[in-house]
Order: C-alpha cells, then sequence, then structure tokens
C-alpha cells in the first residue's frame, strides 16, 4: 500500500462480504501479469498455491467479467494471464491510491509537526498494541 | 473507517514500528471526550481496561504531548480528558479521512461500474479468502 511519508493508506473494495480488490489482490494480478501464471505468482509472493487460487477465484467472482483465465494449454505447469478487463481494473485501482496518496498530503502537514520520529518508552512497562 | 460505496478506506499514522493514530484509536479519543474516562470509553467501545489503557499509553507515546491526560482526584472512579492537543491532532485526523473519502469519488466510478453488488458463487466449492 502507498506510504506518504509516515501515513500507510489502505483501499479495500467489498462485494458484498467479499474483498474484491485490496492491496494483496493488486499485488497478485500484478505478480500474474509478470509470472504468466497463478503458481509462479504465488511462489514470488511467498503464498501458497491454494491461498493464491482463493484469492483469483474471490476476483473472478466480484467482477463483471473475470480478471484472471488460464492461458491456452495444460497440464500441471499451464499458465494464466490477467485480462482485458482486469488489466483496467488494477490500473483504475493504482489511480485510486494515487489519488488517495495526493489527497493526504495536506491533511498530513499538521499531524506530522507533531508525530515524534520514534515512540517515547512507556513509564509503565507496556507492551505494544495493534489497534 | 469510512466507506464510500463499496470503498472502504484505512488511514494509519506510524511512529517507528507503533501505530500512533488509525481508526480505532481515533474512535477511542472520541468515546473519552465523551465518557470522561479512559474506563467508562473502554466500556463503550467492547474492549478490556487493558487494552483501552494500551492503546492510551502508545498515543502518549507517539505524539510530542500527551493526547490523553488524567483529570484532577483520584481512586478508583478518576476520570480521562483529552488534552487541547489530542482534540486538534484528533480532529486532522478525521480532517484527513474526509479528504480521502472526497479524493475518491472520481476514481471510484471507473471501478463501481464493473464491480457486482454480490459474488458469483464458487464454480470450486472454494471458501472465502481475507487477502
Amino acid at each position: 500500500m502507498p506510504m506518504v511519508g509516515p501515513l500507510k493508506l489502505k483501499a479495500q473494495l467489498l462485494c458484498g462480504d467479499e474483498l474484491a480488490m485490496g492491496p494483496g489482490k493488486a499485488d497478485l494480478l500484478e505478480a500474474i501479469v509478470g509470472e504468466g501464471s497463478i503458481s509462479g505468482a504465488g511462489r514470488k509472493l511467498g503464498m501458497s498455491y491454494r491461498r493464491t487460487w482463493l484469492l483469483v477465484d474471490t476476483m473472478n467472482r466480484c467482477w463483471a467479467q473475470p480478471l484472471v483465465e488460464a492461458t491456452p494449454g495444460g497440464g500441471e505447469g499451464r499458465g494464466a494471464r490477467v485480462t482485458p478487463a482486469g488489466l483496467e481494473i488494477l490500473a483504475a485501482y493504482r489511480a485510486l491510491e494515487a489519488q488517495l496518496a495526493k489527497a493526504s498530503e495536506g491533511p498530513l502537514k499538521a499531524l506530522e509537526q507533531r508525530l515524534l520520529n520514534a515512540p517515547r518508552s512507556s513509564q509503565h512497562g507496556a507492551s505494544q498494541d495493534e489497534a
């Protein structure tokens, strides 16, 4: 996801209860473009084949047209490609991210002035939180 | 976090490895304003006292000035208030969220046209994923 200085931005598109597009799925589409297969993309991203395949299946079920399709041929090493619709959706998502990053620059200034570079240590022995 | 139609946006401000401000911490500050105590705010948000207190501690360590301070008095039910610096940071964070929501409207249109209202069912018996 885009980082703008200390700001981390995340944009997720929902389709019902499922996540149609987000940072992980956009990265996966780019990896499929680069690797030419679902299995290769999963390896590149350090994901299991099953997980990679589930992400592709979810994407293909959430949009009017499939984003990824098998390339002709068959067998164990058969390939996959991102469809023209998938490439357009990927580009539109990256454009949305870029627009969000740009829009954050102004409002971020007031916050950055007060934000420390590193946290002070806790006076109470507290551990980190994640909220 | 702001929802813009099917789009879920999340903005997180990092201070080193810790999260200085995000949706949960902003909600917590608002609950402290409303409830007048850390324990009351935690109850309102359904969090344990320990967790609520850790979130406050993290915020107070990440910014140039504390965001939350104890109100005078003492004992079990002693109160807390959001400091003037805390109120300014909260307002600036909410302004950032609003700016992001506004900036997303244009780029979102191209995506919404292709997004289904609900996912098609899987042809392969796959379960949901969370990426």
